[in-house]
């Protein structure tokens, strides 16, 4: 084993909640209550009830374990499965920029659903989650740019993350961190080939990275034994999934740099590679009082992974595709000033302006963007108008970012906000569940998080 | 979607059991036959226990699908995930060369579990065994030898397999292949990193490969999409996994090529790149009437899958490992003439003859072999006598390769022995499952092939 997974495995095992900065905490409470949010948010749409109903056809009729669009419970392999699949769909889950992972929607599935199976407190969830953030974000990086042109980095590192935190909640020594990762490690997959084609793959890719990297928890925590160094071996993850991988990322700032605080939080509802250009186009349309129609073009100067990951649709035909589609996104942000998950939802599609305007949008790879990418995300967009001005707009910290990040009554409001959007749980429960996540750190019993019966008094 | 993709998800759709040739059909039930002894011959070696745990905590207290090992049932999914797992364990089941392919760990698990499941018929399981085998074995043909070389074929290419086998049980027509294809080939992971450590990752490998496929078919069957083109696409298997991908192997001979009659048996019981030295010394003992102390040192001519493959093991720690050791494989044969269960288990860590002869043996590159492989499997040795001859043996179709097949005769006394050597059915069972499977394409029923109280008429 190298040294930098030495001391990533030394790190993961020695790791106790006194360690942690207040910051880190309370962050962590955010980023949970964001991802619960992100959860319920699905509630009803594909295809979240066919993981629903998965669960339901392979798996006990109940268990310790709450899935949370549907208030049941299962077992803690399959509601990691479905809370896994339901985070990631309405594109409101947190990301990591230099590691684009997104580690809520991985991590928090895993480590809820086994912390209800263990009877684990919230101070507990809180370790594992870091474990898990710390670990996940580290391991992406490592694979860099390379693997993510191919794989879905929230997939195959998530698989890990998730594992590390599982892990973490059982009280992994050093070697059966070393363990889980091999075995977590060895089930990474992922593959963006499904964005092309609008597939649901991405809900799948969220919701086996949670429960498989839990499976490989639990089977570590009984003994099964997994390669010694999966991530920089001659045949381990970076030898197969990367070709730019640098391991000193493994190790880098353990115990002082806490990667849990540099995650973003999604402002709009789309692929995080739109948001910089959106915040830079709606800052130029409010400065120039510009609207919608005032525009004939629009140039994005853009990194290259957003042209990979976004270039491919030109037509978006489903809400999903439209949360990848440039052009759909501003649209949406010239003519509503806005792109949450409601005018995705009425009127990405159908709204002939924002079609319009989605035709006049192109990208641009930029070399300073691009340089800067992924560590910060840069907004560049160009804007020619009808009366013949090019205008520049740039902004360096997208909102959402950790130095322009959401506070507790923004998360709160977008918390209200995913949840009236869905109909999962009325707002007097949404105030319940706020009240819940803000004592995280507190509760020493984590069913009330998932059972919808304990917040109203009645049965769901 | 190529045309290659396209000619085989059409293939797979139009399949039926009229259309099998008897050699095609009797064959499956060979194989079925074999696979079945190989899960069955696990019984209760690590790590089949920790799998068998995991079905028991994370499904269903039982269900309609048989876990071989144990005669308990689950849902479809865990007992193909513990089939899978146990069925590869002992290295005794069948392994396809050109794909370097062992399918019927991965295929059979799957098509089993869910049969039962859905209350197929016998000819319908072997009309969705033969499209998992023709599907798996093709793609992994195109995956080519770049994948192997980091990649478990057998788990990254099983997942399709598995999942395509599935699919046919349930009728899938053209575009289900299509998708069903997309949503396994996403999951599809597994690295030799394991190897190295002699770790158990193995038999998650074929686990995983096997229920993941099954999950992809019934999701699939339930309306999950999946990338069209997951294959061969910009970001697909091909793209992320492999340098050499060939994509008219997708659709070469359908019809009229048998790939499934291709498929080798195991004779020895260790890795399959160790059979054609081990065939090939043996002759030469026997020929020259030779035994292990005459000998001064052995040099295996070998292709480059088998340094990569075996190479990295010098001193084996286990049993496990030494099936994956040159030299401890021609010790076996050398000194007890064979290389079956009870050597390995009996003899390969504690012989020092086994071990003294083992220090003996290095492995060479040879071009004719490599260039000949995977399509042959060629072995040649070179062997120096302590009288200072030197002597060297050839043989161009391993034992169980299709020219030099076993017959029915041959394959119940391995069945026989497999049974015998973990205890985990009688002689008398063996003899009932041997005429179950004979019967395979008549039988309705298919629960009988996995409950122990049907053949014995009392509770186990």
């Amino acid at each position: 084993m190298s040294q930098h997974t030495q001391a990533l495995t030394e790190f993961l095992a020695a790791l106790h909640y006194q360690q942690l900065p207040e910051t880190v905490v309370s962050r962590t409470e955010d980023l949970f209550l964001d991802w619960l949010g992100s959860a319920l948010a699905s509630q009803g749409m594909h295809p979240i009830p066919l993981f629903e109903r998965y669960a339901a056809k392979m798996g006990p009729g109940s268990g310790p374990a709450g899935i949370l669009v549907n208030g049941q419970s299962s077992s803690a392999y399959f509601a990691a499965l479905v809370n896994g699949a339901s985070s990631h769909l309405v594109e409101q889950d947190d990301l990591h920029n230099s590691s684009v992972l997104h580690p809520a929607t991985v991590v928090f599935p895993a480590v809820l659903a086994a912390a209800q199976d263990l009877g684990k407190s919230g101070r507990e969830l809180i370790v594992a989650a870091v474990a898990g953030y710390e670990a996940g974000i580290r391991i992406g990086e490592f694979l860099g740019r390379s693997h993510y042109r191919i794989f879905h980095t929230t997939a195959t590192v998530g698989t890990l993350a998730a594992a590390v935190g599982v892990g973490k909640l059982m009280g992994f020594n050093q070697q059966q961190f070393t363990h889980v990762l091999g075995t977590a490690g060895t089930q990474a997959a992922g593959l963006w080939e499904f964005l092309r084609d609008a597939a649901d793959s991405k809900q799948l890719h969220t919701a086996k990275a949670a429960a498989d990297g839990l499976l490989a928890a639990y089977m570590t925590a009984d003994g099964l034994s997994g390669a010694k160094n999966i991530l920089e071996g001659e045949q381990g993850l970076a030898a197969g999934m990367s070709s730019d991988a640098n391991p000193s990322h493994l190790s880098q700032g353990l115990g002082e740099r806490w990667a849990l605080v540099e995650t973003s939080f999604k402002f709009h509802a789309s692929c995080r590679h739109t948001h910089p250009a959106a915040d830079a186009l709606l800052a130029l349309l409010q400065q120039e009082n510009l609207s919608a129609q005032d525009i004939a073009s629009v140039t994005t100067r853009v990194h290259q992974g957003a042209i990979d990951v976004l270039g491919r649709v030109q037509v978006p035909q489903s809400v999903h595709q439209a949360k990848f589609s440039m052009g759909t996104v501003l649209g949406l942000i010239a003519v509503y000033g806005k792109a949450g998950l409601p005018e995705f939802h009425q009127y990405a599609l159908t709204d002939s302006r924002v079609s319009d305007f989605r035709d006049k949008v192109s990208m641009l790879l930029d070399e300073e963007v691009d340089a800067a990418y992924p560590q910060r995300w840069l907004g560049r967009v160009e804007v020619t108008t009808l009366d013949g001005r090019t205008l520049q707009s740039s902004i360096d910290e997208p909102k959402g970012d950790p130095g322009n990040t959401l506070n507790r009554a923004e998360l709160e409001d977008k918390f209200r906000r995913l949840l009236a959007f869905s109909g999962a749980r009325t707002d007097e429960q949404a105030t319940g569940l706020i009240g819940l996540v803000w004592d995280l750190r507190y509760l020493d019993d984590l069913t009330a998080l998932t059972r919808i019966t304990s917040l109203t008094g009645s049965a769901a």
